[in-house]
């Protein structure tokens, strides 16, 4: 037949068991934490009207979102058109992020939802980047957002949910980074920032990470901030590295910024924060760090991210946007949410799992002696499943040396023969192929023994 | 700001918290059946390259695919062609079935996939049909197949696992019919249908439940098919109706197209099908039905559907397709599928769900009294956490009553309030919801108190 290629597409994924295994468990625990914070699930369409996409995430993201065509007559319609564009020709786009798709839910469904909306989703999104190492056209966000609360406690219930999930994945030396874009305003009103120049001096600070101190130094510099007022700021942002301790550095910071509105607003929600997470889960890992800016615009109020010694960016951040809902909406919305980074926190799971031995996701192999046995090892299988176990069933009455492959292919523990033998004295025997020996059980005993040789 | 339309696309759905919990729920029930067979799960990605999925599923069907449009200079040169077809425009498809992707899979990684790859799949497709009631361009399918074995061993199984899943969902009244499309054959030759009209007499025979036995009659000879023939060919369809029980009928059928080769081997199949699943749970639920036809026109061995009789219609269904693999591969590989009409199911669950009551998604609403309580309150609720409830934090201090109106909205069964006079008797006030009392319970010994209650 023809050559079709029968590789994923450009920037697409096959999970093949073991990896789409891993994915599920992870999925599976984030979710119980975020049900235990007492966060819904929620589900939205993979395709969205062009109209609720377009215009949502800058011209590049207008770029990046995937389009799909009109079909039938609205094709042949659009296609007549003088010079028609990709958005001419396309009626519906791939979900881009799980934030906007959000901000439309809230506004249909207003009068459903509860009066504070707390959602966790996780789902693909996609987006036509180019595809390179570690960055793909399909990838899961996983979310968690509350709707309808200015207070603090929302930060901090986030917050705790997010290092929650991180200890249960067994992440280590990982820090909750916390600002507050009031603290940045107020930092650069004080060093004397223009105000029309602040969003490009937030863009220089942002990239601290990337190009370093001196770096943000001469970026801030090409984005037209005069020399004594960089000179002024970085001390201001620079705080954290003079003084030890959330607390003295939010007292540090009030006697520079303390007296401006922007920034007693800040460091008292930022107080508030950390007084509220203080005995919750999130609190050991709590880090005010005045260099934290987060790219996105929308941002409103407190902001964090992730970050950890063992690698280097992020798993993930969020923080507070207290306007985007009213993009759907007339009326306004306060709004906190987190974004988890899933596929690089899956990156580095499956990099730890690679090195540990994998869970086999089968406990028994039910073998095959002869065709005329199936219904009697139909039957065991059965009967390992009512008592809670995992059975596979050899399909083909095929040499036991094949068989015994098989489960080695497949990981498989334990492996059990049903031959005229064993049917006569009412044992099933046995293998257990790590240790590599074999027993005859009394076959109503042999769930029991499986599950106390497993433990 | 403009006026969006925050509906969702068309043929598209949301899915608010209570829906979206339930397809968990459901999801989540029929992956353990599936793994307690043996079966692995699979991911693939949502886009396909267009060339894998074009001409897969018959004319209509290429038509239905939702095609993504190229982009960028692709886009461009593309537009520039004489006449650009949605063909040109686009590059990649979305998913349209879960089974040509397997096919892909099978063939892109078979040397690292087990000798048999058993796989379960529940995810998403989607189909440019006119959306109308109860039918959605975005859907979920849940499939369950078998690559590499011709043994009867693998029918046996998969019809075992979907009634386990049936059961386990508490759907009564159903019933497994099975078939042979070389019985059919078999039938069409013992009657004198030509084999040129074997396909189109197929056709008029699936249309039975829609258009009864007059209607079959009358659409066979509409399709050419003499009228001796269908005086032949319908009491050997309709021998169900004379003889009570699988057995009976099979070999009521044995005397009639015992002696054809393709007779004699869709009946030694279908029998040791019966008996290999006689011990399985799928045992109570096949009857043998000669006029089950089943659409795809890929079916090479038994096949199957669910069907009941408190609805119309069927849940699911499945067969053996030993041809598709071959598709994307030079090597054929025997196959054996089903397919749950997982909507159809979760429809039907909704309904019944409706009439019962919501079950809470989370346990305890911990109140919020003073803001400088907020503390304590958080920490109370991570205690509570940690001792395996699921907990949710009132954000904001507020009257009492609103905070007793939220938990009612989210169906919140009890709600703790910790103020002054509870934290100094070292105790917390527990209003159970639906009794309306209210209780003090010192605090170490408040989760149980709640467990207790639930249960």
């Amino acid at each position: 037949m023809s050559q079709i290629s029968t590789k994923p597409a450009s920037g697409m994924r096959d999970f093949l068991p073991r990896e789409a295994a891993l994915r599920k468990r992870v999925f599976a625990l984030i979710e119980e934490v975020y049900q235990s914070y007492g966060f819904q699930p929620l589900e939205t369409p993979t395709l969205e009207n062009l109209s609720t996409l377009m215009g949502k995430y800058g011209e590049e993201g207008d770029q990046l979102i995937f389009k799909v065509m009109k079909r039938g007559k609205k094709f042949e319609r659009a296609l007549r058109n003088d010079a028609p564009t990709e958005v001419d020709l396309a009626d519906m786009g791939l979900r881009y992020d799980l934030t906007v798709p959000l901000a439309r839910i809230v506004a249909q469904y207003q009068n459903e939802l509860p009066r504070y909306f707390k959602r966790f989703q996780i789902a693909p999104v996609w987006r036509a980047d180019r595809p390179q190492r570690g960055r793909f056209r399909e990838f899961y966000q996983c979310d968690v957002d509350v709707i309808g609360s200015t207070s603090m406690t929302v930060e901090a219930e986030v917050a705790s949910a997010i290092c929650e999930v991180l200890e249960r994945l067994e992440f280590k030396n990982f820090r909750v980074h916390l600002n507050h874009r009031l603290l940045l305003n107020a930092m650069m009103e004080a060093a004397g920032v223009a105000p029309e120049l602040h969003t490009e001096a937030l863009v220089a600070i942002d990239k601290l990470d990337k190009v370093g101190l001196d770096g943000v130094k001469k970026e801030l510099a090409e984005r037209g901030i005069a020399a004594d007022v960089i000179d002024r700021l970085l001390p201001l942002l620079g705080l954290a590295d003079e003084v030890e301790g959330n607390e003295a550095l939010l007292a540090a910071l009030a006697e520079r910024v303390g007296e401006l509105e922007s920034g007693k607003k800040a460091l008292s929600e930022l107080g508030d924060l950390l007084r509220f997470a203080a005995a919750s889960p999130a609190g050991p890992y709590l880090k005010i760090d005045p260099y934290l800016a987060r790219g996105l615009s929308y941002y409103t109020g407190p902001i964090f991210e992730i970050r950890s010694d063992d690698f280097s960016g992020s798993l993930g951040g969020g923080g507070r946007y207290d306007g985007l809902v009213g993009m759907f909406t007339r009326q306004s919305l306060p709004a906190c949410g987190f974004s988890l980074g899933l596929e690089r926190v899956l990156m580095l799971l499956a990099e730890r799992d690679a090195l540990a031995e994998p869970a086999p996701d089968v406990d028994v192999l039910v073998t095959l002696w002869r065709d005329d046995f199936t219904p009697r090892s139909m039957a065991l299988a059965a009967e390992l499943r009512r008592a809670g176990l995992r059975v596979d069933l050899y399909p083909d009455a095929d040499k036991y040396s094949r068989q015994f492959k098989y489960a080695n292919e497949r990981g498989v523990p334990f492996v059990a023969i049903l031959a005229e033998k064993e049917l006569e004295a009412g044992v099933v025997a046995i293998k257990d192929m790590k240790r590599g020996d074999q027993a005859e059980v009394p076959r109503a005993e042999l769930a029991s023994w499986i599950k106390a040789r497993q433990s």
